[in-house]
């Protein structure tokens, strides 16, 4: 067992198709071994969601010297924890998933199914780290992320995180970046969220939409405001979301 | 605009038809004018999913003086963002979803569709609450909850809840609680979280399951504990969820 490199899992929302994990796979590769256990059809906005009504299933796409990709018709924490249960000989030293196709900063931590992955692996107790792009693109460029993502990957592998903590990290689409903030998650909301569609008979259809109304868009903390200005986005993310501040005052209601 | 009765928004996932909803707007309807906003079918474990690959739609199920009651195609954020946008004239004074059949506590927040729904509704700036019930039973018996339900929403309209602060509150099955405790999100995982199912080709299916490993049990702080012992367990929770104590640290890493 010693001298082994270090296991490291990927997955993401987007797909086992999608660019950004092609990419993710290509940044991390030279840190350790890689297992890869990605949705077979893209999961965007499926936060930690589970599949609790039907059996998932998964298969092998590929294996090659330190790379096993897997598809899963699950979402990104089923994946997760079915990679853990069945494709991993051993505990991963690290949970990635990503390069998202779009913009995780903010509130869209709580919708992001790349972060609902990183949430899981964090709660089994593994360093976790989610990355993200500002941009849809099916072909945004990647390269000008990597070295950040390598280095960032590195850093975690070498340093672990705190129980419970994991990251969430975006970068915006520029050819070259400031650098890196360490953030707080952006206060604000989601508006406009809905293009009403159609009516059919008593049905009214609409489609998800909207823009980011961010509340306090000059505070320079935020992650929205370092990659509106260019910056890498890191933003330390609690799966223990205990209100602890607010137990004192609750226990005077009752 | 004067001595409006409170507004009070109620979704779920289990969906419109489930016995937990109907007791809800039982207990709820006292208290004010409700607007029911549900899934059309059952979303257990959807988190804060939304639906961004389809359009969704929704109809109107029934109306009663102080009472109208729409099913919606998506999931309970869904419902939650698209009540905002279309069915409701004022903003709600209270967002309540549940009662949920089956536990909530501990890690289960971040996959609780039930949750995700709270969770929106707290986004959205207005004081938000889960209630779920520790039984999958479809023919539980939520009575013993009732006058709980009812006093906690009753407090959370007159008192409010801080920005960004929502309450998950889960319930034993007893026909006799012994009372509320403010509790903590427990520590702990899933385990043994897979049933193999079957193998067709190279396809391995599984089918999720898993119990509950509390690392923590005999702390009487966290909410698995409560319920364990017979009480009613209120964790207050965060949709900030910066973890604010590791920004320094990480400020020194680059």
């Amino acid at each position: 067992m010693e001298n082994q490199r270090p296991l490291i899992l990927i997955s993401n929302d987007d797909g086992i198709v999608a660019k950004g994990i092609s990419e993710l796979i290509k940044f991390l590769r030279p840190l350790g071994e890689i297992v890869v256990m990605a949705p077979n059809a893209p999961r965007s906005g499926s936060s930690a969601a589970l599949t609790v009504t039907e059996p998932i299933h998964y298969q092998l796409v590929r294996k090659d010297v330190g790379l096993s990709v897997y598809k899963c018709s699950g979402t990104p924490v089923d994946c997760v924890k079915l990679a853990f249960h069945t494709v991993l000989d051993r505990t991963p030293d690290l949970v990635v998933c990503g390069v998202n196709h779009g913009d995780n900063s903010g509130v869209n931590v709580h919708f992001s199914g790349t972060m609902g992955g990183v949430i899981e692996g964090c709660l089994k107790g593994v360093p976790s780290i989610g990355f993200s792009l500002c941009s849809h693109e099916p072909n945004a460029d990647f390269d000008p992320s990597g070295p950040y993502i390598r280095n960032i990957a590195r850093l975690v592998l070498e340093k672990g995180l705190p129980p419970l903590t994991c990251l969430n990290v975006n970068f915006p689409v520029a050819k070259e970046m400031k650098g890196i903030k360490i953030c707080e998650q952006s206060k604000g909301d989601w508006i406009n969220e809905w293009e009403s569609f159609a009516h059919r008979g008593n049905s009214h259809y609409y489609w998800l939409s909207g823009e980011f109304r961010d509340v306090d868009s000059e505070n320079e903390k935020n992650d929205h405001w370092a990659l509106e200005n260019g910056y890498v986005a890191i933003t330390p993310i609690k799966v223990d979301v205990t209100d602890y501040g607010f137990i004192d005052e609750l226990q005077t209601w009752f």
